[in-house]
């Protein structure tokens, strides 16, 4: 990310104005967010005009009023590449490429895909073949589906290669509100680390939780998690591809390979990133980190209603490594007097 | 269990008459039943007249109309075993015992446990300190706490030796609906090889999920899962006590020793119990197997709607030694005719 592709990504992340182009799915994603509270300029753009009802409209990227700060494409993808062309020549800033068909799709993908790079210059895009991005903090939202989530004035954040899984993850029932979520799908221009790098610095921003298939710059995602963690911003991350078929599938998926899965651990060992499995994991992880913040050593205490509880928490404590010393005396006897004769005084409690 | 044990275990799970003995506890569980669709008689007993209010109570076992076929048993620990001594005298069939504070005690508790034992004769006895049970069939519920569920004319049976984890397993939202949920306690007569040895012979039962922290009797135990397994009828165990925390922690729950965890894990293996290590996979696993029946070998089709899915469910599939194989040239031909240009046909899809 070079510094007028940063410029662009502050104004593609924080606008004054967003353009929707394309059809069906442009002027759902602009309604979506006309609907909310983004006090910026809202408008539509498709050759057929009044084709986004109340929101002002226009037939060509030459007639919009103003540069536009972030744009919302959904259009055809043979089509892509000479759009972004005009929206460069316009002065765009930054691009969420919904259209896919590009790298995913094999060879004649790829040659596409390398004209929409050309195209794009300095401007920042996400994608293509993404989702798009959610601001809960401004309302900025380039998002062609229902999404649910609420206004906040600061949460974890999602920086995802899976659209459907930053879905699962914006319906959660585990009070997780997050800040940004942020699709890189086939991270033909900003990838993963570039999103990182520039939310580190964003005060509204209380944790991360990535979900990667792969990183294109190492280097550059150690430095931005390392300056998360001294902010003391926690960084989680759900890593796909430590199969052989999900490595060969993430080919197809965005284009990317999955990498070493060996390498991948070890690099999050060394620079403390939190590696999880599942997607509720990574949920309860992110919760637990940004709200308690990091545990500072191995030792629990656990207070449970009931023996089985006292048993799973113990098997599950060993397994990770994790102790629970027993109450010394002073606090034994503390305990025993608030509870019922036939309890255990102990830890698990 | 004896052949009389047998007889008066019957009469406990399909019962035709309830006593309900004791306090606030007894009154709240006789109040739930005769709120139920129980068809068979439902009697209160405590010392003080008309404590269970419009449901008929006695203020003596000698008084009951008749012998009754359950029990709930829910007075003070230290008068538990005369309690018991006169129902058998009656000629009651089964009990569950709600009072706790025996063996999980120590020594003080495990002699007033073997008293207890004494005095149960060959009546059947869940507990003690158990939660009680739930009849989904016939609405015979012993349980001294709300427990959501409805009438079912089947489905998968709980034993379990933690009465909270039976009432986390209640509340799912995840659409396992019971037959039978039954505490097994301290396991003082009857044990959850009982339990499963029993029911294994009741149409009503699909499935059998288990919560053991230890196995008293593994013949019968793998016998009792042998004949389940030839009836098409899974069984799911949770065992806790891999740790030795658990181990030493579950002396303190239900008195028992949760024994050595590999044992456990290789008789599982052979006598086929599908084994579990949370509570939410425990209902997974029951409602696949007792819908859709046991897997016959290790290769899968998988569908999603993202190649986030086919990432995570490949690298969980490679975890667990299942194959996913690649359609053939017809079937991909078929996929395709279906499919958006822009999808990858191949498996999972």
């Amino acid at each position: 990310m070079n510094p007028a592709q940063r410029v662009n990504l502050q104004r593609l992340l924080a606008p004054r104005h967003i353009v929707f182009i394309g059809g069906d799915s442009a002027v759902f994603a602009a309604g979506q967010c006309a609907a909310g509270h983004f006090g910026g300029e809202i408008w539509g753009l498709n050759p057929q005009p009044n084709r986004f009802g109340a929101i002002p409209s226009f037939t060509s990227v030459q007639a919009l009023p103003e540069a536009p700060d972030a744009v919302f494409l959904a259009v055809p993808r043979q089509g892509v590449p000479a759009v972004i062309t005009e929206l460069r020549e316009k002065g765009a800033g930054g691009i969420v490429c919904y259209s896919a068909g590009f790298g995913e799709l094999g060879d004649d993908g790829a040659n596409l895909e390398g004209k929409l790079i050309t195209a794009c210059g300095n401007m920042a895009l996400a994608g293509p073949n993404v989702f798009g991005l959610l601001n809960y903090i401004t309302g900025a939202h380039l998002w062609p589906f229902s999404h649910g989530g609420k206004p906040v004035e600061h949460g974890p954040a999602v920086i995802s290669q899976s659209g459907m899984l930053s879905g699962y993850l914006l319906t959660n029932r585990r009070s997780v509100q997050f800040s940004y979520v942020i699709g890189a799908g086939n991270q033909s221009v900003l990838g993963v680390e570039d999103y990182l790098d520039y939310l580190v610095d964003d005060p509204a921003v209380t944790g991360f939780g990535l979900y990667i298939e792969t990183l294109r710059d190492i280097p550059r995602f150690a430095e931005a998690v390392g300056r998360a963690l001294d902010r003391g911003v926690p960084v989680v991350a759900l890593k796909a591809g430590r199969s052989a078929l999900a490595a060969q599938t993430a080919l197809t998926h965005t284009g990317s390979l999955a990498g070493q899965d060996a390498f991948y651990q070890s690099l999050f060992d060394r620079i403390g990133v939190a590696r999880v499995s599942t997607p509720s994991l990574l949920l309860e992880t992110l919760q637990m980190l940004t709200a308690a913040g990091a545990p500072r050593g191995r030792r629990l205490a656990a207070f449970t209603c009931s023996g089985g509880d006292v048993a799973m928490l113990a098997d599950c404590a060993e397994q990770e490594g994790l102790v629970f010393n027993p109450p010394d005396s002073v606090t034994k006897r503390n305990l025993r007097q608030w509870l019922p004769e036939i309890a255990t005084v102990g830890n698990p409690l």
